[in-house]
């Protein structure tokens, strides 16, 4: 198929230049419909596993979800998106490049690969996914880096989208096409990682200190 | 004074646009001495004071020096930066102007204002900085988030950091007026807060494994 000419995108704002763009193939409900079909299938396999684990708390199995679930999208998905920069030149419809065209919708930048978005991007792929699988293991066999570790990610993953929005605000905050998208992209789907590291960074500061305490009255005693 | 025309900047790229802008009046030895005198005497008091503190260690001394100096250059210098966008403006000899117009030639984005620059600052200044001085208290007084705290600090000083090369590579690395100052002022200075985190880091981290173990090791004894 010969491109003749260029085809216009759908992104904010309208001078944004991406030549060679080629529009998604796949709707958006089926786009993010496999991607939480694909994310509940993870989570159920984690949440049954996790089941057979000898005391475990329900606590910890619904945290192992989490890990999974934020831990295969940073690893998959994110990591697609940073290793590829032309994915909206795709001409077959590959559902991970389908994933960006979409929802380049609520953030152009994705698009136009602003530095800072694929900086945070390249830091979420490369140290904070990985890790998010280590953390499931280290939740399963209760090592003592448990809480330690879900406290270094989620503080990661918080300063990230710190900084995601708040380049976005410094530059203009006119990357959405419209507030629809931005809303339900930019604004609700980035909310479960500042919502949920919040949550789990005072539950493991908490366990941390309680832990500290604990052995700071030891040594007072044994002193 | 009248300004007559544009006054040419010393800053890479050339074609970088800064109305008004009013040359350094300091000479960068008295600019950078300054910094390193103030530096040495806030570390001095610290030093000094926190030998009084009943069964300090050495180490925990060191670690309050290194809190003040750290969280002095966040709130005092960096915080001027934030919140002084026309700082290359000054037409009188503030210092702390001065620094940044001098710290500029090693790295123009914070003349130029870049948003990653000024998010990731952002989050120094506001989030790091008053913490920085929390962490100085905990250490004296024992608190039980002392290294949970530090850990926190670092790893958020390690983020910034990462990306701020990050985005400067990804944004084609051309900010330096010389190889000089590029060596001087972004890596050399920006290199202590590399290391230093990461020691703290891991030095917090295996502090913490060894309480989380401990208590462990209690809970299953007693259970």
């Amino acid at each position: 198929m010969a491109i003749v000419g260029e085809v216009e995108h759908p992104y904010v704002p309208r001078d944004l230049k991406l030549p060679g763009f080629v529009p998604a193939f796949l709707p958006p409900s089926t786009i993010v419909g496999a991607y939480l079909l694909a994310s509940l299938l993870a989570v159920s396999i984690v949440w049954i596993g996790s089941g057979r684990i000898h005391k475990i708390s329900k606590l910890d199995r619904i945290l192992m979800c989490w890990w999974i679930f934020t831990g295969l999208t940073h690893m998959v998905l994110e990591g697609y998106f940073v290793f590829t920069p032309d994915f909206y030149k795709k001409t077959t419809p590959v559902y991970l490049a389908e994933v960006w065209k979409e929802y380049s919708k609520g953030d152009s930048r994705y698009a136009a690969r602003d530095s800072g978005v694929v900086s945070i991007e390249g830091v979420t792929v490369v140290l904070e996914g990985p890790f998010c699988l280590l953390t499931l293991f280290a939740i399963a066999t209760k090592k003592s880096y448990r809480y330690v570790i879900q406290l270094a990610i989620s503080l990661g993953q918080l300063y990230g989208t710190i900084v995601y929005f708040l380049t976005s605000y410094l530059d203009g905050d006119n990357f959405a096409a419209s507030w629809f998208y931005y809303y339900a992209y930019y604004v609700l789907a980035n909310a479960f990682w500042v919502l949920i590291p919040t949550a789990i960074s005072v539950h493991c500061w908490k366990k941390i200190c309680e832990a500290i305490k604990d052995q700071d009255l030891k040594k007072t005693k044994t002193s």
